[in-house]
């Protein structure tokens, strides 16, 4: 059966019998925390669909906005349902939507553009300049349903498990930052192994790279990195990044690096250790400024930088849905935890400990 | 023991001690046919290397030397000894070779490029517009000796046996086919399942493509695509490509193909199989001009079209080694026979037959 | 006075004081010639604009629809309002559109994609599987009135004549062939000199080309070719482009061809001037299938080609904007007759006489 | 006449009568300043070409090596004769060397490469691992005569002033960075107007930039940056280089950035300035480590920033080539002095000024 073409029973029901209230994870006030809050079912306007949400992964953002960092504070408006990386059945389409029917299952890219400006009419939407992301600046899928527009959804791949198209979102950034340089055939380190290292690693392997080197300092995520089938792992709290890597590529150093940490050092070392006119792209988002040997570390030696934000809308998602579907992708090792979304503290203080991969949320009512 | 590195007996014998003549396949005369003649033994030039040949490789290209057909006679300047895909032991380092050791495994490029045209002072020398070939304009490698351009040899890799070592060169083509355009997380056919064709299926798969769809006429060539791993295999002589291709990626098209072929129609599948702004590699030689719909198969859908010869030098090398050594590229499948460089007769006679992939010969004197 | 930005008399007229029909010039039936009729003014549905139009050039492919040739019979539907290329004041705002104001100026892509198949998805809007094309599929711009999606439009630069801004359609199609590769410090031939060819020699001029070596047939093209600053024409009636091309580059051949005219020979001297590892960008529809000698002009050249249609959505634009804009780009030289809509018949008759650059008409009670 | 096919009566001077000693500018010793010594005349060696020099060009480089900077202290092994960018006549052809006559004037690359290593191997000699700059690591050309390898020089074109010919080299460093990403069509900023930041603006124009915005704060080095055509230029000790820019882009941002200073501020500025997913090469050497917002200037604006170092050999030659002879590129505003050799220390006085451009030197015994 594919998940992405039948009608379920819920699909089918008329949306004056759908429930007027729902509960969803909201970001309530300025401050530590969330809530718990029974809020108005949305409906899906002009252009639209409204998805009764099936799985949602909890993200380092949502880390963030719930311990209400620097970044939050200057962001986020409370009160706003959190929650942008999820999958769920459309239950109504809104005006003008005809590409999808009630029913089908859709991820969602979580970025929100607004089509008029240089980079969206350029093909470089990731990069809008007036780009609003679903549950940060507005309303997103921590929630029983969730209405999002009809271009931001992408039909899950029907061949592989729920809690994977839940997280289709981090997987994108993955991909993005991995496709964003040479990977067939190349050397590829990943600095970091956090959820979306971690899934780096399965797309920079199953896209070709022929070796893929992690570096972390939890013995828990080397431990993931092995499973997502690193060629080579580095604790680099007890080894030297760069003198494993020459030893481990006999002197060539490495074609890319994929930078997922934000950690000073690892953007360092990730660049000592590439060969000359290599690249290294950039997505862990440092928490400070901080300094560079440019000379020595870039233009000696010739490096390219990507910064990468977001996703390609939509090459990377058809990028990523070749892999799910044939490439042989399986990202499934990275998801550590399944478990209902009532309980959001745990899952937030799961992450917070590292001792979890991708942790993936279950509306209420749902079996995981 | 890594055979790249350790001297052999070979090697340590003196020149003086070297014999004076040695067995070679030799174009002998304009006609066709060819004769294994007892020729003097070369030594190595200044910038070059002797070599004691340990495996040939029998190329498409033999076949029409010895057939004698209209190419053959405008290019060959008989007597030349054949022979352009081969791997050596070095038994001589010419004048200023200073960056190999006498016992070293190296694979050769066959073209031997002026390095002062525009194209090879611009990173292009696989297009040297002065471009002479081994075994083809100067003496080759079906002998017991080959001496070679020091800048044309590749150390062998040292994991992989001796007889993928020995087609390295022809392998290349495979890769700089593949690799003129995107592999990660595509949708590529091969048409023509020849040696290279074989080898491109492996090589696209070791690369990252995510689905690859190669099409044939013979039943022992599509048994071979598929020991290749290919996704799926389409016998054109009894399916329509275009079709089949429509269905299997659910009307998606290919990302790209690989033309490996010359057959007229097997570039209008191609072309017409592939998804509107895709590419196609053109690696196989039509044996006469024929015509394109241009405005239905090339321009109405934004195709590329890439004309492929050689091997990019180095680059091609340096992927190829790094897809062998670490990328689990295995081309055994497509090397089903091996047999003494005596009997170069049968095995053109092979290649001719179309029941063979490569076919790799073993120099007097040694076992396969 | 920026005219982009002052809303006009006309602009001012409310909807009800619009008339009700208007003059338009109208393929009307199967069979050669167009018709003048009364038709009535069409409205801004939702997300599109109306436009008074102000110019609009008259192309290529109105003649094979006047002269009513196959491939107009197998894709026009009469009746239908021609004219694919145009500049118009908004004088109405369908539901929905907030990014312009009513008395803009705007010229209009005649693509109108679908925004759904993979090409849309993937940044290809221009190959889109399901295009219309205004003017061919659905109303076009000879008329006083035209109703476009308003994501069709682009603000007219301000600073450059009006008959200019009413042909940015094919110009972007000299841009989208001329930077399908790279230009900057180039060597660049333009095979074939109607309208396009003509542009492709200013943009390629103004977008940093070293050498622009120009072809045709007819000396009044030639002449318009030096105008628009070629540094080399020839008149392949009477010498022998390869020859020639060799001559004036100094044996170093051109780094890429622009292929406007559809000739057979065109293409075949274009690949063969080409220096090895060059492009060949095609644009000319060739009239019928033709052949080539693939080895000898691509493959052993190792050519890259391009199919080439419409213009990339939007980045063509924009790249065509800071050209004309900025980068001293002005193609006046190329338009060559300016004259009402009325004289459509005699437009169409200079079109085919060869004696015509671009023709640019006026609507009905504007002076040119 | 042109200047590279004619040999002079020097070359034709048979060896034998030429002198045994000659006048160079010699870092003599560990520590600040230079002397002018009489050396030996070396002479070709196998694969090197002698050249009498006929002008070279004082570079920044060579200022920290007269003040002896720290780099200068790690780098530098005196004696050494100084000099990297010059043109020469050959007067010896070493042995082996076939591609050139005597009596040709050809200008010189000074990255002496092993052409072993990886980066060497693929196309990337600019970044090899083994570099020798000449006159840094090997003698140089600040005196009557230098040996460099046959490889290294490229053929003077002939219709450019000897100056100009005698820069080339840093001329190099300006076209390699204003490559590295697209120019044509684009608006590029140049910050810093040293010589080579004018040779920068002058590139960018001729190689198509629409726009060209330089910034500097040196009233003179504007002024310069006028002269080589800028079409805008900001003096950033008065204004802000962001806000200047958004006013004269009317908001859209630079679609790239040459940052030719060093100076943390004008990256800082440089990215800012950007357009979202803009390009940014930085060749200008910082004098030391120094730190940068992450989020805010790369990666949330997805930019990609290139190291860039020497120039690509030859491919930058092969443009700048292009660009001299055919593309209207003049760098003569920039090149304010011309004097003697002898009077070194004026002309590294004159460069710390901040009061030159490009300084060039004329060897003993000749004219300006």
């Amino acid at each position: 059966m594919n998940a992405s073409t039948t009608a379920t029973p819920e699909a089918r029901t008329p949306a004056s019998a759908r429930p007027r209230t729902m509960k969803a994870v909201v970001k309530g006030a300025a401050g530590p925390g969330v809530e718990i809050r029974e809020v108005p079912v949305p409906s899906a306007g002009p252009g639209q669909i409204l998805l009764k949400v099936l799985r949602a992964g909890v993200c380092g953002t949502d880390l963030h906005i719930y311990t209400w960092d620097p970044w939050s504070q200057g962001r986020i408006r409370p009160p706003v349902t959190m929650g942008h990386e999820f999958v769920g059945e459309i239950v109504e389409l809104g005006a003008g939507v005809a590409e999808f029917k009630l029913g089908e299952r859709v991820s969602c890219e979580s970025h929100v553009v607004c089509e008029h400006c240089i980079a969206c009419r350029t093909g470089n939407g990731h990069v809008c300049e007036n780009t609003k992301i679903l549950g940060v600046d507005v309303n997103g899928g921590f929630a029983e349903y969730v209405a999002v527009p009809a271009s931001n959804a992408w039909r899950a791949p029907g061949n592989i498990p729920i809690e994977v198209q839940g997280v289709m979102e981090p997987l994108g950034n993955a991909v993005h930052t991995a496709f964003s340089g040479e990977l067939s055939g190349c050397r590829i380190g990943v600095t970091g192994c956090g959820p979306i290292g971690l899934f780096a690693i399965g797309v920079a392997k199953a896209a070709g790279a022929s070796q893929v080197i992690a570096s972390d300092i939890a013995p828990y995520r080397l431990e993931l990195a092995r499973k997502m089938k690193a060629d080579a792992v580095i604790d680099v709290s007890k080894q030297n990044f760069v003198t494993r890597v020459d030893e481990i590529t006999e002197g060539r150093g490495l074609d890319g690096v994929l930078e997922m940490s934000g950690v000073p050092q690892a953007l360092r070392d990730g660049l000592a250790a590439l060969r000359n006119g290599g690249r290294l792209s950039l997505l862990g988002l440092p928490k400070e400024p901080f300094d560079l040997d440019w000379n020595k570390l870039l233009i000696f030696k010739g490096i390219s930088l990507h910064g990468i934000i977001g996703r390609r809308m939509y090459q990377t998602w058809y990028q990523m849905d070749n892999l799910l579907r044939f490439g042989g992708l399986d990202i499934r090792p990275a998801i550590t935890h399944v478990m209902p979304m009532e309980r959001i503290d745990e899952a937030i203080a799961l992450l917070k400990s590292g001792n979890a991969g991708k942790v993936v949320l279950v509306p209420w009512g749902q079996d995981a």
